[in-house]
Order: C-alpha cells, then sequence, then structure tokens
C-alpha cells in the first residue's frame, strides 16, 4: 500500500540541513531543518515549504532486477546513518509523453539507473516518493540514507546518474544534504 | 500533465445513472445522478459519493501501440455519445507486488487488454483515472462514452475483458451504468 510523506522544511525537524543546491532550475528556499513525516498529509504547517510524495509500485523494474534490489536493499533509520540527501526532481513534459517502453530504455538499457543504484547498496539506502499524480512542483523526490563513511560513495552514485541520458530530460533537481 | 478528475454520485449531475451493479466486492449506494469534475479536487460536496482520480502517462504501452491509440482515439463529449460507464475497480495486493514486465506480460502478453480496446475505438471512447496513490479506495476509475448503437459492443468489450487472467488480480469492481 503507497506510504504518503511529507518533507517539511523550516525551524525544527530531526535532520540539520547542510546544503540546498539548485543543481537545475529555480532553487528552493534556505531552512535550518528538515522533518520526514509518514502517514496522511498533515493540513497547515509552520513550515517554510513542504514537499509531498508518496511510494508506490515499481515502474520499471524486471522480476530479476526486483530480486536483486530485495536481495541487497537496506533499509531506512539506522543508527549509524547520519548523512541523507533529498533529492527532488522533475522531468519534460518530453520524458511523460513516451511510451512505457521507451522511458524503459532511458531509465535501464542506456542509463543503467537500476544496475548503478544496486552497486551502491546497503551502503546507501533510499526511497522513492511520487508526487505528480498528486500535483506537487517536483514528480519525483528521492530519499537518501548513508554512514559518514559513505560519503564518497554516495558522491560518486549522484554524478554517475547525473551523467545518464537520463538525466537530459531533468528540467528541475535540487540537491540537499542533510545530518544528524 | 495529470488532470485531477472527481466523480460526484448523488441527487444531481449530468448524467442519469441506469443501474449499478456490484461485480467484485462490496457495493457503492444507489444514486440517482453523476457528475464529472475536471479539475482540482472540491472540498466538502452534498454528493452521497466521490471518487476520486487523476489522468497520468501511460504505464504499459508500447511506442507502437500509443501510436495505434492515437490513430483511432475518440474525444470525451461527442454529441451522439449518450451513454457512459464508470467502472471503478482495485487490484490485490499480489498484483501491485509483481514487477513491471510481469504485470506487462498479464496486462498484454496474455490479456490482450490494449489490444481489445483497440477493436472498439472509435465507438467507445475511453479515459483511465488513476486513484491508488491518492490514498482512493478504487485504484482505477475508467470512464467510458459510447452512442446507443456502440452499446452491445460496449457489452462484448467489458465481457471480453472480464475474461482474462488480468482479472483474476481485481478484488473489487462496480459497474455504473448512465446516459444523458
Amino acid at each position: 500500500v503507497p506510504i504518503p510523506v511529507t518533507f517539511l522544511g523550516g525551524e525544527s525537524g530531526a535532520w540539520r540541513v547542510t546544503r540546498i543546491d539548485a543543481v537545475v532550475g529555480a532553487a528552493l528556499p534556505s531552512v535550518a531543518r528538515l522533518e520526514m513525516v509518514e502517514g496522511p498529509f498533515p493540513g497547515s504547517t509552520p513550515a517554510a515549504w513542504v514537499l509531498r510524495g508518496v511510494t508506490s509500485n515499481q515502474r520499471y523494474t524486471t522480476a530479476g532486477e526486483q530480486t536483486a534490489l530485495a536481495a541487497t536493499q537496506a533499509p531506512l533509520g539506522r543508527p549509524g546513518a547520519t548523512r541523507a540527501a533529498l533529492i527532488p526532481i522533475t522531468k519534460s513534459e518530453r520524458w511523460w509523453a513516451l511510451s512505457q517502453d521507451q522511458r524503459r530504455e532511458v531509465v535501464e538499457e542506456t542509463s543503467h539507473h537500476i544496475a548503478i543504484g544496486l552497486e551502491y547498496l546497503p551502503t546507501v539506502a533510499r526511497r522513492l516518493h511520487h508526487g505528480r499524480d498528486l500535483g506537487e512542483p517536483f514528480d519525483f523526490l528521492t530519499w537518501f540514507e548513508f554512514p559518514p563513511e559513505g560519503a564518497d560513495a554516495f558522491e560518486a552514485l549522484v554524478d554517475r546518474l547525473r551523467s545518464t541520458p537520463e538525466w537530459d530530460f531533468v528540467e528541475r533537481e535540487i540537491d540537499i544534504r542533510l545530518d544528524r
């Protein structure tokens, strides 16, 4: 069952914001802290900004990939995973007009997105949230958690993904780094 | 861009409800009329029941299928299309746990869902709305419009789809028939 997840940027929250970079497109205002809330979307909040998404079914993985991911995946909330990143992304209308097989071709056959992510498991745990069908400004909110010694690996993961053909379809991307 | 669509069952609306059948699982209360509202979801309404969904990107079609559908599809709101059906469906957790390639295999390679739908275009126009990621009780709301002389064809379409392996994954289905 899909889980609604809200990311609240403001003056309070379990995570300290260490950096917010606008990688492509418009920026997000600076905030000191971030809170991630799982469950029904809250009504009004004192946050400076609120980003919402829903965990959902897999959209591109094959049965074999799903098995490989399940075998290596790491849970969120590991005690040693004191670093995190929230990367909101919006893809172009050109992306969404592609057929399913064309998008799969770009995601995996040419960009190896799933295979690359797998290489960094279980060091870098991640969870994908979908926002497009909710009318949110970002199509995807990807949340990553890793230990301090996984920071270089995380940097490599992000760099590799940004150099793929899939990223030609990214028209807005924010990179928010956190620790606790 | 996804369009939010609300179906309001109650005492008013452009469509007269001629029948509501619970095909699988729990029923929906009887109502006299139905209104379809496109755009931001309304707040409180006097409706007896409210079903919500979002048009979204294609999830299973290949480029070839997408081209064939675009070439034959019919718009909603044709003056002669005075009959309609709203078919809310929920699929099982077993369905949603399948990988993308396994779901595609069931939808098209074994059930020919896309090919069957194509046979009834342009007589039967349809639009699919997604509700699962919104936390709605129905995963899908499919809306069909056709002229009175297309009624037999529509019945055949529905019967054929219900006899496919894909329908083994349907755990709730309501069939609402309408005219105007």
